[in-house]
Order: C-alpha cells, then structure tokens, then sequence
C-alpha cells in the first residue's frame, strides 16, 4: 500500500515538472528578490507567531509521520488479546515482561499502570489525560503548518509587487512593461506552490495520522480497562472489533487463530 | 424522480456546452502543459495529503452514492412494522429467517443482536458505536472530496502563471503577450471547473447522502429497540412515523392497510 | 409593514438598474454564451450536488416565506390564552373544536395531543421530535440556496474565461483584444448579480423566517403544556410574555382587554 | 476616555481623506452609475434579506450603542452594594423605591421580582430568559450588519464591471479603454469603503458593546440572587470583584468608602 | 532557545530586506497618499471598532507576551512541589510567607485563599473565574489584533484604486497609464506587510502565549488543590507530571533531588 502511495507521487510529481518544462527555458522560473521575499518573510512570520522550539516540534513530528508508519488497528488488537489471555492463565504481573518488549509507547505506559495496580477509574484518568496533552501538541502542530501555508502565498504576492514596482518605476516603455509582468509572477508562482504542493498537503497528512494514533489510543485504553476487570478474551476480542470496519475484520480472524495455536488452546 | 434528476444533469450540462462552442474552435481551449499541472499537481497534493487506501475509498464511496439509491424511509419502517408483527405472532426468534432476507446490513446486524437476545442497553451501544464509525469513513471521504475541490483552482492558477512566464518570457511584443493571455487562462479554466462542477458537487452529494443514510439507521435503531421491548406495532408505527415528513406519512398509510392484508387482521 | 419592505425593494432595485443604464446601450449586457455557461453550468452543478426532490422543496419553501406571512408573537400568544381559558371554563375536551379552527398546524398537532390525553412527558417528546425535523428540513433548504449562491460566480468566472479565450484566440490587434475584455466580464457580471442579488438574499430571508418559526413552535409548546398543567391564564400570560421585546408587551395588552370582554370576566 | 476615542476618529478620518486629495481633483472619485449600482443594489439586498422593520431596529441600536456609553462595571456594583446594605438595614421592601429610580432597566426589572416575592429559582430563569431574548436580538442586528457589510463590496464589483462595459463597448482606442478603467474602479472604492470604513467597524462596535451589556447583566443577576439570600454585604462585594480586572478593582475600593460614610457604619 | 528566535527574527528579516532591494532604488516603495489611506484608515477603523482604551490594553498585552517570557512549567510544578513539603512540614499558615516572594501574581492569590482557609470547592471556584475573566480579556485583545490585520489589506487595495483614479483621471498617454500602476501599488503592499508580517504573527503570538498561560494557571490549581488536600508531594509529583512531555520530565527529576537536598529528606 505504502509504495502504491510512493509511486504515485513519483509519477504525478513528474507530470506536475515536465508541466512547467513543456514550454521550454527553466531559467525564466528563476528570481532572486522573490525567492528571499516569499522565503525571509514567510520564515519571519513564523518566527514572530511560533517560537524557535515550537517550530523544530513541528517538523521532527511531520517527518515522524512520513518515516515510520502507523500501527495498524488489527495489530494492536492482537497484541491486546494476546495479552488479555497471558494475564488471565499466569496473572497481571507476568504483563510487565511484555511492557518492555511493546514498542507501543502509549501501551507501555497503560501496562505500566496495569501491573502497578492502579485502579480502573485512575487508569482512565491517567491515560485520558496522556491522550489530552498528546492531541494538544499534534493540533499545535498542525496548526503551525497551517499558518505557515497560509503565509506564503501572502508573501508570494507581497514579492510579484515588489517585483512590478522595482522593475518598471522610471520605464516608460510598454512593450518592456508587459514583458515584466510575468517575471514579478514568478513569486506568487513560488507562494502558490509552496502553499499548495507542499505545506497544505503536510499538515492534512498530520493530521489524518493523528485521528488514526488517537483511535488507536483509544482501542489501548479499552482493552487495558478489559483485562484489569478479567473480561474473557473472546468477548473482548467481539468488543475490540466494533473499531474495526468490516472489511478488517476478515484480516483479524486469521491472527485469531494464530493466537490458539500459540497458547495451545 | 430519479431519472428527472439525470434528465435535468443532461440537459444543463448540454446547454453548459453549447456556451463553451458558441464563439468557435474548440482546439484553443486545449494546453498539454496546463493539464499536466492542474492533474499532477492536485494527485501529488492529494498523494501527499491522504494515503492512497484513502483514495480509493472515497471515490469507491462516491460511486455507490450515484449507482446504489438510497432506501426510502417508508419503505424501511414498513419492514419494521412488519418485523414487528411476526415478532409478535410467531416469537422473536421467528426474526432469524428475516436476517438473511434483508438486503439493509444495519438492520441485518441489529436483528442478529436481537436474536442473540442481547439486552436493549447493549443493542443501544453496539449499534451506536457502529454508526459512529460509519459516519467518520464518510466525513473522512468526504473531507477528502472538498480538500482535492480546494487543490484543483490553486494549481489552475499556479499553470496559469507557468503559461504566463514560459510564453512570453523573452518576447517584447505587446500584441503576442496579449494574445498569449488566454492561452495561460486555459489553466484556471480546468483548475475552476474541475473544483466546481465535478468535486465541490461530487463531496455535497456524499453529505446528503451520509445524512440520509444516518436517519434510516436512526429509525432502524428506534424500532429494533421498540420490537425488543414487545411495544404495539400500531404505536410503534405512531412513534416513527415523526420521523416522516406530512407528505410522506400519506404514502406510508398505503403500506399499512397492506400489512394488514398480509397478516390478515 | 409589509408594504414599506416592498415599496423599499421597488424603489432601491429601480435605483440599481437605472445605474445600469446610465452609460447607454443595454444590449452591451447581453453575453449568450455566458447566459448558457452561467445557467447551465450552475444547474448542472445543483442537480449532481442534490436531488430534483430536494430542489423542489427548496424553491416552494422559498416561495411560501415570500407569500405567506409569519404569524405574530403576540397572535400566537393571545389563540394560547384563549384556550387557556376556555379549558378551565368548558373543559380540555373543547379544545377538539378549535383544533379544527387554527390554521396553525403545529398548534392543532399540538391540541390533538391534549385532547388524546399524552401526558406533559410525551407531548414535550413529540413536539420536540417534530421541531428538529421540522429544523433539519429548513436546513437543509437553505443550505441548498446557500451552495447555489456560491456556484453562480464561480461560473460567471467559468464563463468570463471561455470568452476571453474563444474571442480572442488567433487574433493580434491589441485594440480589438481590449475591446473584448468588458464583453467577456459580462458572465462575471450575471454570476454575481445571481448570486448577491438574488440567491444569498433568498437564503438569508429564509433563515430570518425559520428562525421566527421555530420561536413560534418554541411559545405553542410551552402554551399547550400550560394548558395540560392547569397553569391560571394570568400566570401563562406572564409566562408567555418573557418571549416578546418590551415593545411587543404593549400590543398585547390590548388584546388582554378583548379575552376579558369576550369571556365576560 | 470617551473624548480620546472621538479625537482619534476625527484625526485619523482627517489623515485618511488628506491621502485621497494629495494628488489632485476630487471630481475624479464622483461617478453616479456607480453610486446608484453600489447603494441600490446593497438597499434592494438588504430589503430581500431582512424586512423594513429588522433593518429599522438594527440602526436604533447601533446609533445607541454610540449615543449611549455603556454603565461602568464598578458603578453597578456600587449601585448593588447599595442596595445589599439597605435591604439588610430597612427590609427588601425598602427596594420598592430605588426600583423606580435606577435607570438600568435590566435592574429595575430584577428589583421588581425580588420585591414581589419570587424565589431564587424563579428569578434566576425569568433573568436568563430576558437574557436570552436581549442577546438573540443584538445578535440578529450584529448579523444584519455583517450581512449589509458583505454585500457593498460585492456590489462595488459589479458597479465597475458594468462601468468597464458600457464606457468601453463600441470603442477600439487604446488609450481611451486604459483612461476608463479608474473610473471604472470607484464603484470598486465606493463598496470597500462602504464596507471596511463603515460597516465592519459597526458591527464590531455592537458586538463589543453587546459583550459589555451582558455581563453587566450577569453580575446583577448575581448580585440580586445575593440580596435576597442576605448574603453579608462585604462577601458579596468580594464576590462581585471577580468579575473586575485587578485594574478596576483599586477603582471599586475607593467607593467602599463613600458606602461606608453614606451609612454610617 | 529565546535568542535562536531572535536571531532567527533577525536574519530572516534581513533577507527579506535584501528581496526588497536587489533590484534597486528604494524611493519607489515611498508613496505619501498610499501611507495615509492605509495608516488612517485603519486607525480609524479600528477606533470606530474598538475604544481607545482596549486599543491600549491590547497593545500593552502584546508588548508584555514578547517583553517576560512564559514561566517554565517544570518551574511551576517545582514551586508547588515546594509549598506541599514545606504546608506538611510547618503547616499551612507557613506558606504567607512564600505568597509574598513569588512573582507569579496567580499563584500569589491562590495562596491567599489556601491560607484564609477557605474550601476546596471554593478555592477552585473563585479561580476558574478568575481564569475564565483572563481568558476574556486576552481573547479581546487577540480578537481586536486580527480585526485590525484584516483591515490593512483592504486598506491596502483602497489605497491602490485611490492611486490609479487621481493618478490617471485625465491623461489619456498608455505609457504613462502603465507606469502608474506600480506606484499605485504599493499602498497594497503596505497593507499586505503590515497584516502579514506584523498583525497577524502578533494575533498567533498572543494565542499561543495565552494557552501558556492557562495550562500554567491549570497546574497551578490542580497544585494547590492537592496541597489543601495533603497530599503525599510524591503523588503530587506524578499528577502534575502528567501535564508535562516525555522530554520536559527528564528535566523534571533533577530538580525534584535539589528538592531532597533542600528539605534534607
């Protein structure tokens, strides 16, 4: 799936270039003044909106996003039914060897919670407020990247008009005139692009991948709660796949047998 | 109603035509390098945005949204009172053969529940978790739709100010540049109707439709809950038939004297 | 009232086509090709977004805003006194005449649920059911004129780019090229005027009026419930008058008087 | 402060039309087509939108808002300590008389209830429902405004394009198109000015207005609950800073004292 | 970190100063009417808007968000780590001593309240309004921030039309006619920097400090609610920890062994 995604931004990046190469000479996309105008003024106003922090924040969770791909739904719910059995046949505490072996932070800190015998309600509360302040610093995020998409193609403009007057105050010639105007264009070229084809399409990516962690934060905390109270497995795995869209559950049922054999059942 | 409906689209989209040949030759509303840059862009805009699982979805989504039409309202609550009165005559479990006759999933899983004999709480919850996903794969679908409608006019623009730069770059002529204008307008053009007459409208038919879908399974909920709880059909039918509008209970007392020649009352 | 609104809208739409004729020569606004662009376009655009049904309801709802109109606060108000006080006189089963009387149909819905003896519970329920559809219906109304309003000078855009290109493609003379542009803005022109003059004036009115309405539904519920209570006729005129502005309360007063002499209290 | 704000106005008005002289002729700004399009147009909307009477009462209000200056938080407060220390020394009856003297018609009101003898309960929702309608109101004339507000420049648009196509249709001169397109554009300059110099600043103005009146109304809700469940005047005075900036609090001291003196405690 | 902002600030600018430049003479961007319309406009718009004194409130707000930086949260939380030890050593009335030392004026009052005894429900009344009334007013400011930033482009565009009327009313020279255009311009440029380099960043600002703060003031109450609840500062350390990043809890657990050291524990 991951690649299908891949070459399909290959290939239409691709027609999006040879687009701008059709009519020939690249040089003329070339300008100077409006490459520091749309990038100084935009990196400024970030500046002056965000802190330096703030900003570094931003970037290292998009490029998370794009480097490591999210859990899928029906893993997490094995390894929680996995769980749920290994606790019902040698006890809560034998979780604490799996807390350090999940690379699912989140779950670590939920079996953390499990094993140090918190109760149900505090459980809830503790992970509901880890989920509050993790959505907070992703909306933040998103929102930084939305501003600053927002600010270039003001910039882009703010450079197409400095690029009309510098160019053309004092010239009386028409000809010479209407010859400029595309070249002043090639900042609101860079602000549209910038906006469009990059900064947009990240921060909607960001944050259709934090729906996707906050779900599955959500499955952890159910099926954490669900094997404190000692639910059966089977009726956990039936309470588990109300997440699930139909389509997936199919995939769960294979890994469903998978568990039997593993725990002899 | 429903062939109105396609009439009416072929004949505006007709007239919408007639507009576009009016003054002439149809060559000069094509530009290779502004389709390149109005698809390419919006596809790797979209690629980067969502994932291309997401994509298909939405579009398959969008498909089954024209191809299947949605269930009447009447027509459903007609199979709920009729539910109602075998459930009544013949018992609850009489509802089994039901289950696999109805072609509504939603109402397929709610009998299952009903005749699994859970309790009317937990039919509440599993069916209202259920429409809660339901309805975030078509929000999502349908955010997907207008995210790509916003692409589609910026990078007509952005193609726009390509044509603009790369046609008249280095030429000094001003009849040329003026002529050459159009030409780059092309762009905006795709960018423009793409967004308003294909996507802007594609994204609000999957909303009316979502909602549509949301108050059948609504009504399937009422009156699964009401057959559990062993109400009279004719205030079961009172009950939903405020979910009809004045015109459409007219339609609805048709249905009921059927039923009642049915069961023979 | 009423008359002041149209005389206003006479007087002030005169004003607006006079400055359309000031310059000269009408047939200047005439523009074919934007016409079926336009109209075409816009409709085709409404017909893939909603259903023929749903078109049709709006247009009627917006014609009946426009003809019939609203009844009074305090009209409404006096009918509920009324009935207070002939409840208390001659009993609730005489409320079965007037049901018959009110041309309200919300208020005679409401009364036949009194006269059937609904307890205060179930009548609050069924009223309420009936407002949110009654809402979502208004809804649903305006949100159509709204998108509407918004496809117009989307294809008034559409339609000023088609004929730029189709009338000036292949030609050189810069004069003839200039004379063409304030031809082709003519479809910029019907889209917007479609659009602010007519189509987001309609939805707005219609907005304004469902708001109205629903205030009456709000006062007949709590009128009719009153009624059930045996709440004392001045007591429900206190009650009744929080929802009018101090301006309103004075009108009423008189009618007060007329109750007293009609009961012969 | 009232008088600095009206400087400010006057002066930078002044500066504002200082820039429209500097280079000349103000003849240059009249253009009548444009006039009648921008005001007939905007009026006609307006009357379509909302009826006579709505557009009435909304201009009232707005010339209120600048007639009137709002009460001082700590002059109310005052006004109710007032009234706390006297109901405790001379009975709630005593009230009956600075009922008639307040000229807070919100208080009068709130004073009327409390002398008549209804409980806390009853007071709190007839308050809150006078509330509600008072804020609905304002609410709707903010919209109004916003709503006129976005429709002068949307007519100023059209104004221009019409002037654009009638001074131009027919002619072929160069240099005669390029000299009629500003005086196209006033119509342009007459809807932003109409819209941003005027109509925003109103709508805003009432808004910040109605914001102020309705706290003002929740402290003498507050205050008024507090007299009659004979809170002791200094508790109550604590609790009623709350609702002060630490600012205006070292405001409010001062009067404590003139209280104090007034009744010799 | 503050002066990698800073710095950030200053090289950016500068950049974005050299865009300006590269192109040549700066006495093109200077246009005196352009100036006027904008600066005067917008004044006095905003002052229609808003009163002179929360122009003031506003403006000293922004100067204060970039003049004190926001307390560290981990700095809060070892503050009131610090009161809890000291409250369970010498007892609550210990802690006047330290709410006259601390510079955080909110902490200082919920000191207050703990030491004259008031309840828990109490105390977390008076300060959640006291937050809610700080929210409101920064709310204000950012509100009146962004209105004006919506102001200065449309000034901005006013400011050009202004420019090409007086500047081209009457001369009838192409040449001269587009040489104009770019002087005419600037005023929008000048409405364009001022909104986005400047008001807009300053809107974001304010927001992203005000959330500082109030996540800052809901440490603060959980803190001295606990402390009034005795509980084990341990356990009050795990609480407020919940409110920090994985990375700021590493900076937490040294100064929590300063706290060891300083009570000798």
């Amino acid at each position: 799936m991951k690649n299908k995604t891949l070459n399909g931004i290959l290939l239409c990046s691709l027609i999006f270039i040879v687009g701008f190469c059709l009519h020939g000479n690249l040089s003329l996309y070339f300008n100077l003044s409006g490459i520091f105008i749309v990038f100084g003024g935009t990196a400024t106003a970030a500046l002056v909106s965000f802190k330096f922090e703030q900003l570094k924040t931003a970037f290292n969770m998009l490029l998370n996003a794009y480097k490591t791909p999210a859990k899928k739904k029906t893993e997490v719910i094995n390894i929680l039914i996995d769980l749920s059995i290994r606790s019902r046949m040698e006890g809560i505490l034998s979780l604490q060897e799996e807390e350090d072996e999940t690379t699912v932070l989140f779950l670590r800190r939920a079996l953390g919670c499990l094993v140090d015998g918190y109760e149900i309600e505090q459980i809830r509360d503790i992970m509901n407020t880890e989920m509050y302040f993790y959505r907070l610093g992703r909306d933040d995020s998103e929102r930084i990247l939305r501003t600053i998409a927002d600010f270039f193609p003001a910039f882009g403009i703010i450079g197409s008009v400095v690029g009309l007057i510098t160019m053309l105050g004092g010239i009386g010639d028409t000809s010479v005139i209407l010859q400029a105007v595309p070249i002043a264009l090639t900042s609101t070229l860079y602000g549209l692009i910038l906006s469009n084809f990059f900064f947009l399409p990240f921060a909607a990516h960001l944050r259709e991948r934090t729906n996707q962690e906050l779900l599955l934060r959500k499955i952890i905390i159910e099926g954490v709660i669900s094997i404190n109270s000692e639910v059966n497995p089977v009726i956990l795995k039936t309470k588990l796949e109300s997440f699930l869209t139909p389509a997936e559950r199919e995939d769960e049922l294979v890994s469903y047998n998978k568990i039997k054999e593993r725990f002899n059942i």
